[in-house]
């Protein structure tokens, strides 16, 4: 009884000092008080195609994101080099979804012979690469695509991951944290997305040299377009204390984007417009106000976490 | 004297021989008169955008033009896939000229070191790539190209070079001559220009094993926008008898194409999409047949070369 009694002071100290440290670190860190309602609203995809580029920069420009990640293995990736005062982070790349529209890793293909498929490009689909991706080709890929970054003269403020593949396993995992921490950019840990899609793998985040998103916000299929704007404004007026981040996938409805995402109409060139809208309407600015919202960036978090 | 005599005699009777062997495969070999003008209308740079892609697929749905070449390593390549019937080449490629959109070669940068500069991709300007590269690497990207081209179902019918990079040096050309030889495409070999361009390059031409096209034709910087119609209306009207390639830039001067082109002006969006309104006017058709002009494809050429 007496060791039980114990490992219920430990846990109850445990969990003090976690959320104590949790605060410290994601608000009152940041000067907010203690149970501000912060919010990221993220821009993911740059640098795959202009017109996700441009609306990205125009959303910016418009106050509509604060934040945004780039894939660096896309042809169009330097275009961000244009914009250095922006808070952009490493949209980690390993796959490559498109049907006619696609590309390969920064490293060359015979360094990571793991990550490329037959015909010369990252696979499809995350299932692909799951089951043909080694960790240690992920890793060198994934340290190359921030080099490659940083060269071209892009200060990263954070890293993040396209299509979730680097929840596959848990090696994987250990290796975006590992690399995270090493060139000092806050790893997104979206643990409410993690216990959905991958509850196994939530074991593996280790909380304390990782950024926790304790609510992180993505549209998805099912919503419909009519309900849309439904959705985010019913997000910002139930936003809880602590960090959150919704992600847009920002694009012009234009040619371009209609031929990349062909025979894709989930996140398609419909999807980006509508969100891109919506982050630049009125409305949206409107409410983030009205609720007391906390608009942050990860530059934000990543002076608290390694300066 | 004697000697002077017989050599007379072999000097007429080789070039007679050249004359009837020439016009026999261009002009009679596709069953037209010996004093046929022969014109293949060609877009180059296919692959490139989407925005170049779609003009060019246009193009050739309202038969403004005959035939196109691919470029292997650009991000849109695949979408050739879709329209295996038309008359595509490998517009072999060496450079990646444009300012934030980029791309490498179709091998892994570490087996074709001298193709690469420092940031990882081709280099931007013929110069930098003659100063660099080395005939083996010209010739494992060269058949990397083709090769994977083929791999995507797509039936090559012959063989150009981006931006003349290729004309480099006497071992690059004979390279090139000696790819399209065994793939059995024709290379388009532009005499009038290899005089223009690059004089000293023209003796390692060999013309038995080359397709020599008399007249090639590509509009330039100084025509200025107001006399491009004349230019290419003149072309047509002072055409001769022979093999004639007139290459057109095609892509539309929309968002993409404009930010590809940035900083650029020469062979930019206006350019492309001035190009487009030429070859689907109904002037430039009318003025193909009221000037008795043959078209014909390099696929025509293919198949009086090596079938």
């Amino acid at each position: 009884m007496k060791v039980y009694k114990y490992f219920l002071l430990f846990v109850a100290l445990s969990t003090y000092i976690n959320l104590y440290s949790q605060q410290r670190t994601l608000a009152e860190k940041l000067g907010y008080p203690k149970d501000a309602k912060l919010l990221i609203l993220h821009a993911d995809d740059a640098g795959v195609s202009h017109s996700e580029d441009s609306a990205t920069i125009a959303a910016f420009e418009q106050k509509g994101i604060t934040s945004s990640s780039i894939m660096v293995p896309c042809p169009w990736f330097a275009y961000a080099k244009q914009h250095p005062e922006l808070d952009w982070g490493i949209h980690s790349t390993l796959t490559s979804e498109w049907k006619y529209y696609k590309w390969d890793g920064v490293l060359p293909s015979s360094e990571i012979p793991s990550l490329v498929s037959k015909d010369g490009y990252m696979y499809s689909s995350v299932e692909e690469f799951a089951k043909n991706a080694k960790p240690a080709d992920v890793e060198k890929e994934l340290r190359a695509q921030i080099e490659k970054a940083t060269s071209f003269g892009i200060k990263l403020t954070h890293i993040d991951n396209h299509m979730g593949s680097i929840l596959a396993s848990p090696e994987m995992i250990a290796v975006y944290q590992k690399v995270g921490k090493e060139y000092h950019l806050p790893v997104l840990a979206p643990t409410n997305m993690i216990h959905m899609m991958a509850p196994q793998m939530a074991k593996y985040i280790d909380t304390n040299n990782i950024v926790v998103v304790d609510n992180f916000v993505s549209a998805y299929p099912a919503i419909g377009a009519d309900k849309w704007k439904d959705f985010y404004n019913q997000t910002i007026q139930n936003l809880k204390p602590g960090l959150n981040e919704i992600i847009f996938h920002l694009a012009f409805d234009d040619d371009e984007m209609k031929a990349i995402a062909v025979d894709h109409p989930d996140f398609g060139a419909v999807w980006r417009q509508r969100d891109f809208e919506y982050v630049t309407s009125d409305e949206f600015k409107n409410l983030l106000k009205q609720n007391s919202i906390y608009l942050i960036t990860w530059g934000d978090i990543q002076k608290v976490m390694y300066k």
